[in-house]
């Protein structure tokens, strides 16, 4: 089931997408359930929104597919999830603009999988993570790379306003073991990596992050990015997409001064 | 004015502090104002909480006293505030215990000023900074120094469920250029410093900070710890103490394994 959250007439709804359509929900699937309000909204005349915005945390894992650690320079992946945090203020939704800001001379995209989490979580192991995640979406962990390089810790290089698109709907029904990632920055395919290739896989990720956070319903996980970053300027449109749940296309603008 | 947030027969509230009374508020001062209810609770009969629960992020600064970077082992501090993530799951207010987590066995306290925010803030100059500031609490940047140094990237480390103790109070008139920190473990000083050590002050890292992140309503930033850092272990109680704000103390247990 795909699920979306959108704007439509002026009001925010989350729908189940049907085909063209978006059959509308009585409220937040995560919370309320799937009761619907009879309502049918056509696909073309939904704006998309985030489908997730986290209450606490995006969580995010470094290093996590062995080609990128090697563009990167690197030499062998961690042996556990290397954890970091993107803030709430980060998060875009499908078509918003990615904004590079005046500090950075380098942004790059990162296509990623993401998992949103449903429930309250702490120390979750491995073979029940699939318990407390609602579903799956695409993200971007945008990427200020000359400010990661240089600060060392990447908490402003990758949590600048916009760096965070999500979207455009979360999966509740998903197998990431057969699933690809896709990126393509104006229309070039920049990013071809099957899911399987992440050194740790979801069930791992989502238990070692409960194992030091409490998880919230909304926070979202972000799996790590496959080899082939690169820039993205202004002018730009950026696309990941994941089989099985969707493409999640972003412009690029800069930051007006 | 001393602003806490505190349960008393099972309701939560804001008071103001009068001596040894808290004047109850009718709502939350960010955002609702100073009126009262007319009630009085004897400040020995509230349980104090956390002042504020970011709905977004606490921000926190690392190596901004010269002399803590020097016993870190470093050399000079960098030239612009040195920004981390800790998330709001980690908060606990006065008196909670910190748990430390069975990942470390390096769990150590940093005392610190904590700035509190009052309104959406985003690119502000830093003589403006005081305009988006709520007011001034005291928090302890609690830290697994292990695992800071074997992750390299601090969220973990740092971002562990009660890592991030903050209180007792908001006080609205603060300067911080007066003030002095102290940070007892078992009533034994271990951190003695004048907040005008900071190397980049308390405009300059509200202005930076707000660069990078919109800044939302009672989102938190700590301002780095002097020297004088060192372990806690479960049965201490530690006490971080801002002269014109108040004490901020927490027992430490184990997590149960």
């Amino acid at each position: 089931m795909k699920i979306a959250r959108f704007s439509s007439a002026g009001a925010i709804h989350f729908g189940v997408l049907d085909g063209e359509e978006l059959v509308v929900l009585s409220g937040d699937p995560m919370f309320q359930g799937f009761d619907t309000t009879g309502e049918r909204v056509p696909l073309a005349e939904a704006a998309l929104l985030a489908p997730s915005i986290p209450r606490s945390k995006v969580v995010a894992v470094g290093k996590n597919y062995v080609d990128h650690v090697t563009e990167m320079g690197g030499d062998t992946p961690p042996a556990e999830p290397l954890l970091f945090l993107k803030p709430n203020t980060s998060v875009i939704g499908p078509g918003d603009r990615i904004i590079t800001p005046p500090q950075s001379s380098q942004v790059e995209f990162e296509g990623e999988l993401a998992v949103v989490i449903g429930s309250i979580a702490k120390n979750v192991a491995p073979e029940r993570a699939a318990e407390v995640v609602f579903g799956y979406t695409v993200a971007n962990d945008v990427t200020a790379r000359d400010l990661q390089r240089s600060d060392g810790q990447w908490t402003r290089a990758k949590g600048f306003d916009t760096f965070c698109p999500v979207g455009p709907v979360v999966e509740t029904e998903f197998d990431a073991s057969s699933a690809t990632l896709t990126t393509t920055v104006n229309g070039e395919v920049k990013q071809s990596a099957p899911l399987s290739d992440m050194v740790h896989g979801v069930a791992d990720i989502v238990a070692y992050a409960s194992s030091v956070f409490t998880l919230l319903p909304g926070d979202v996980i972000l799996t790590g990015t496959p080899a082939g970053v690169g820039p993205i300027v202004a002018g730009d449109v950026v696309e990941v997409s994941i089989s099985g749940i969707g493409s999640l296309s972003n412009p690029v603008a800069a930051a007006r001064s």
